[in-house]
């Protein structure tokens, strides 16, 4: 039975998973595909570490070359996270003709076009189904199964760790602080969680699944991200009233009109009866819209040490099918990048329906000082409530949801309003998603 | 560019759809691919019939001949649906040489073995994406993106006309009867239901699912399969205060302690909560639990033209890819079938939790009969529950959840509570699934 080796850079959690599959499970993978898969190398930071798995300590090494450039080791698991010197590494092994698989997200979405370039150089894979939404097979979906589409939207809950946090918020009405705190004490965010909490983790995904969706590579730069920080209670027990969910979610959606993108990253009400809606803790979701399939929705564990080596070692699988059939890479990571040059849309220019919540003094007048100022800004009201007084906020809270307005005349009707001597605290906007 | 010939077997409603997405999208897919597909040649029954899609005259024949055995088209799509004369066909298509792609869930289930062996005798490909849950690329999930697990369930919504009637027995208090007559009407359900309603065609995809993943191609005489049609909305009420929803769902779980396969096909009651519980209409879904990936849920479109095209395209383009590669089949239908024969456990011998609904006259001393009569059967109750006088039924309604029971003493209890005088209408059963 052929033998295909390979070598893994970091030995983390992702890294533990995968070896401790590759090695626990190598009679059934055997059985499965016919070829032994077989975790030649290694590499790790520190030999004496404290592992969730410890694979031999003959396989272990420090040198990232013993891994990297070795000509009997046709496949490199790149699972060291950050960006160098994971970029230096990959782009090293690709240029020596090995095949790569990756779960770091961040890397391809900051030096993408780097890599992929490299890759369709030296006619070289590069996998990375786990840097996206954990053990769901969302890539090899949007790159196999629904090839034929034109992809009309991507919509995802894509982080886990913010998911967790907004359930608590919507289930326990606990402070975003307290949800935050407890996060980190059962390990489901990190120390510092800036990169969960303000969305840059859920970014780096959505820039991975629109460059599949769409062909095109955007830069995080290039669109709105934020994070769900400045979240309150008072947001949640609001949405649940309109029958919504606040969720932190990815968006990246062709505008037929003006054949443009608009992706976009925020908390987002969703009609509290969808399945997007329904996904809750740290679980992850993706809803493909298709031109032909329709949407199809996937949900699943988004991070956790088996899942996502569940997710690489489906990477690798595939791989070591392609190098035994000795077939070139077939479906290359982005091989339709130059069909289309889509542009993104400025995030001034989208049009979404908005939810608004106002602290006013309770007085006659104000609603209809509001609502004269949205009006004048082109800006059309679904639903207006006004609620009881609030001590806290000083002031009572009023809540109107907007029909689609620009963001533009949104924003421009907003600053305007934050000049009425009426508001007693700054007005919070969170965008509305129907279409889901 | 190199043109790969695709020839297809049947117009109907799917056939349609895949030749609108190869005429009309050739030049996304030829960009996508870099290659060409071409439809070479549909064969139809009838020459003049009314179409969805209309292809080029030229490309139509009423001779299969014309498509299997022709060394210039490699790749053959099986859309007649029925198993004769598409077993003939597909068999000689396979023999000839030639790759196939079909969306004929009850010819596999039916024939598989048969068809299955002849692929792998003669090196070439059955691929069955849209027999299975429609546009959900379910089968490419368990072939490809989770082969590293170990599957421990697969749980589906697979069959989406009584999806449908179910959902309007749930939200509407419809009886069986007029959900159906709807559903007819708007043409979600045949003329004939059969087929739907008495779980037949959600049992044929089970099958498939059960194959791949386990390995062993189950008959659907090997397992129970109870359709839609004895369902109340007494039921549904029922289910409803109890916090389940009621889905007819489809399962197939390891026993991991005796090592036996579960497979069954019932009205199932589901904890509102689940995912599962919230695909309504004609959505199909599936949920995978592997022992790395954890559990992988995914809803879609189970039917319809372009939906199911899509998941024909998504076959076609793989085949193509791998035909272009020039590579051997990569990943046989079944190809780790050798590797364990499990063996399918009794129905009798599973261990359920059961929602039981009697009808008894009001007297005392009842409740206690019958539970007694379950507790001499090893049944434990987990609620009970006596509704109010139900003159329709000539007698008052009790609701019992059990705890895990065997199917053989839930049985044998209610045989002998039938024997009771105080029962005024047949006892209802409906099974409940907790893990989900």
């Amino acid at each position: 039975m052929t033998t295909i080796n390979v070598g893994l850079l970091g030995l983390g959690t992702v890294g533990s998973g995968v070896a401790k599959i590759m090695i626990e499970e190598a009679d059934l993978l055997s059985q499965k595909l016919g070829h032994n898969l077989r975790l030649a190398k290694v590499c790790v930071r520190n030999l004496s570490s404290r592992r969730n798995f410890s694979p031999p300590t003959e396989i272990l090494t420090t040198e990232p070359g013993e891994v990297v450039g070795q000509p009997d080791i046709p496949v490199v698991v790149e699972l060291m996270g950050g960006l160098e010197p994971a970029r230096t590494l990959v782009l090293q092994a690709l240029s020596a003709g090995q095949h790569v698989v990756t779960a770091n997200k961040a890397l391809l979405a900051v030096h993408g076009r780097e890599i992929f370039q490299k890759a369709a150089e030296t006619g070289r894979e590069i996998k990375f189904e786990a840097a996206v939404a954990g053990a769901i097979p969302v890539i090899r979906i949007l790159k196999e199964g629904l090839t034929a589409n034109r992809i009309q939207s991507v919509f995802g809950i894509l982080n886990g760790t913010t998911n967790h946090i907004l359930t608590r918020m919507t289930k326990d009405a606990m402070t975003f602080q307290a949800a935050l705190a407890e996060a980190q004490q059962s390990g489901y965010a990190e120390a510092d969680p800036t990169n969960d909490v303000e969305g840059f983790d859920a970014a780096h995904k959505l820039v991975l699944l629109t460059a599949l969706s769409y062909g095109v590579l955007p830069q995080v730069s290039d669109f709105h991200v934020e994070g769900v920080t400045r979240l309150e209670p008072e947001d949640f027990t609001a949405a649940a009233e309109f029958g919504y969910v606040i969720k932190l979610l990815a968006v990246s959606t062709l505008d037929q009109a003006d054949g443009r993108l608009e992706i976009r990253l925020h908390p987002t009400m969703l009609p509290a009866k969808s399945l997007m809606a329904g996904v809750n803790g740290v679980m992850n979701a993706v809803m493909i819209r298709g031109h032909a399939s329709g949407d199809i929705f996937l949900s699943g564990a988004g991070a956790g040490m088996m899942p996502t080596a569940s997710a690489v070692m489906g990477d690798i699988i595939e791989t070591s099918r392609d190098l035994r059939a000795g077939s070139a890479p077939q479906v290359p990571a982005l091989g339709w990048k130059n069909l289309q040059s889509w542009s993104v849309k400025p995030q001034q220019e989208i049009r979404l329906s908005y939810f608004l919540r106002f602290t006013v003094i309770d007085k006659p007048g104000v609603l209809s000082a509001i609502s004269g100022i949205l009006g004048r800004h082109d800006i059309s009201i679904a639903q207006a409530i006004q609620k009881s007084f609030e001590p806290a906020r000083g002031g009572v809270t009023l809540i109107i949801l907007t029909h689609k307005a620009r963001e533009m005349d949104l924003q421009a009707a907003l600053a305007e309003a934050e000049k009425l001597d009426a508001l007693t605290a700054p007005t919070r906007l969170i965008r509305v998603e129907n279409q889901i």
